[in-house]
């Protein structure tokens, strides 16, 4: 329920000029602009499921797109129904200047790519069906200039090499990225669940994550049972996951509206797993491939 | 456009304990929730025409009418296609504890009764089927105790008489309220016209009402084009129609994103009608009968 002083639960990533959104419910919108970003290099959005709080925000966004000018595709990927819940709602929304191309997840995983980055969706389980979504931008090996040097290969190969592409030399000699570049480092990953009872599933997709964007329905005493009913998650519950996970951080969110100081119970998480963190409306975090 | 400090222009009135909603754009719910309004006591709900920032907060504010246990029926009132948009805005509020029931506008105006009060629909002038709506609260004549003495009336009928009943004498007269009352004394009349260009239907509505609410998309100069282009009217053309229709003031609402200060320029509309006022969010008023 969108509150006077808390937004519905939605997440913005930014990475090389394209913008990716993960749930709209009513009003996401206005936030959006309040922060400072604009709607219109959102090229992808995610949707986890289809109760209002995650979704009534489409047709305004849709519009919000088009007032901001917006001429590129826009993807919206959600569990199946997707395109009927799209079309249903567009009734206030028709005539946009750009395409909106709907992908209903099949079956309980499914990877999306997209130039530089991938999107895999994961079943999760909640009391209809709902995916959790992870963000990940792989990195490749170093490159080797002991190796390149070895080969005999001119500077101007590097640069495509390094950015995965083959390569044939003046003297015809085909020259693979595997040939110069170390195995792959590490890169960025970041998880995202919500609304769910703990699972496997988003622990796998947690494990070593750079951020891990966990719901955490209630966090003050004697709501277990309220949690196992309304298929949400504990404080603890979550904290649970993400001791097993080891991710980066955690951040919290998606609190009952009941549930007014959240950040007053953030220790009963941190007890269980240190980096919870209780997130409030409007927290960034800028995340870098680590090392070199 | 909702923006992060002003809402989606939306009226709601309360009259016997029955509260009428006109309009509800994305997150309309959440201004009623922070000025302390229930969605409960919506009974009905007047729809000017379907823009998505005159109907998008439709579904969540039929989930937080559920969530607040509202069981009454809710009347909806508005343009022809009506039923169809609320069908498919319902996809996301497919399951709720009461009745809604859409009225569509037949023709240029109609006049839809309630107990004790009724709203008047009235064709404006915008760029799609747009309706305006007045409230209006009848009063009857005062009741004349001298006649009423006269034809030798027992003091307990004088009540049913009072409230417009006929009775029936002890010794078989039919004593219709019209025998014991004076002439209708003047009720209460509220006006509301969004979006539009000024009509002769707007300033018959606002004649003599006790609050006249109309568009003022612009008010900076030189915005006259603007507004015949896209529908709208500008404060001056708005406090044209006012000092012509003399309600007792005039709120200016629905400004233009870009309008960003509309309080530093109503002395343009007070120059033309002095009772304009360029209204904020929140703003509210109490009207009561005039005189006893």
């Amino acid at each position: 329920m969108p509150l006077p002083n808390r937004w519905l639960t939605s997440l913005l990533m930014r990475f090389n000029g394209v913008s990716i959104l993960v749930d709209c419910g009513e009003g996401t919108q206005i936030p959006l602009r309040k922060y400072g970003y604009s709607p219109n290099p959102i090229d992808v959005m995610c949707i986890t499921h289809f109760h209002a709080d995650h979704i009534s925000g489409l047709p305004g966004m849709l519009l919000a797109m088009k007032n901001a000018e917006k001429e590129t595709p826009l993807t919206i990927i959600g569990p199946k129904g997707l395109t009927n819940i799209v079309r249903s709602l567009r009734v206030i929304a028709p005539a946009l200047p750009f395409d909106v191309n709907c992908m209903e997840i099949e079956g309980s995983e499914e990877t999306f790519s997209f130039p530089g980055f991938r999107l895999e969706a994961f079943k999760v389980n909640h009391n209809v069906l709902c995916y959790g979504y992870s963000m990940v931008v792989d990195r490749i090996g170093r490159f080797d200039v002991e190796r390149a040097k070895a080969l005999g290969l001119d500077i101007k190969f590097w640069n495509p090499l390094q950015k995965g592409n083959e390569i044939v030399t003046e003297d015809g000699r085909k020259i693979t990225p595997d040939m110069v570049l170390g195995p792959p480092r590490k890169g960025l990953r970041v998880t995202y669940a919500t609304d769910s009872r703990p699972t496997a599933s988003i622990e796998e997709h947690a494990r070593g994550a750079d951020l891990f964007i966990c719901e955490g329905m209630y966090g003050e005493p004697g709501m277990e049972q309220d949690a196992v009913e309304k298929k949400h998650m504990t404080f603890a519950e979550a904290a649970e996951i993400a001791v097993r996970a080891c991710p980066d951080e955690m951040w919290l969110t998606h609190y009952s509206p009941s549930f007014v100081h959240p950040e007053r119970f953030v220790d009963e998480a941190r007890r269980i797993f240190p980096a919870s963190v209780a997130a409030k409306d409007g927290r960034s975090i800028d995340l870098n491939f680590k090392g070199d």
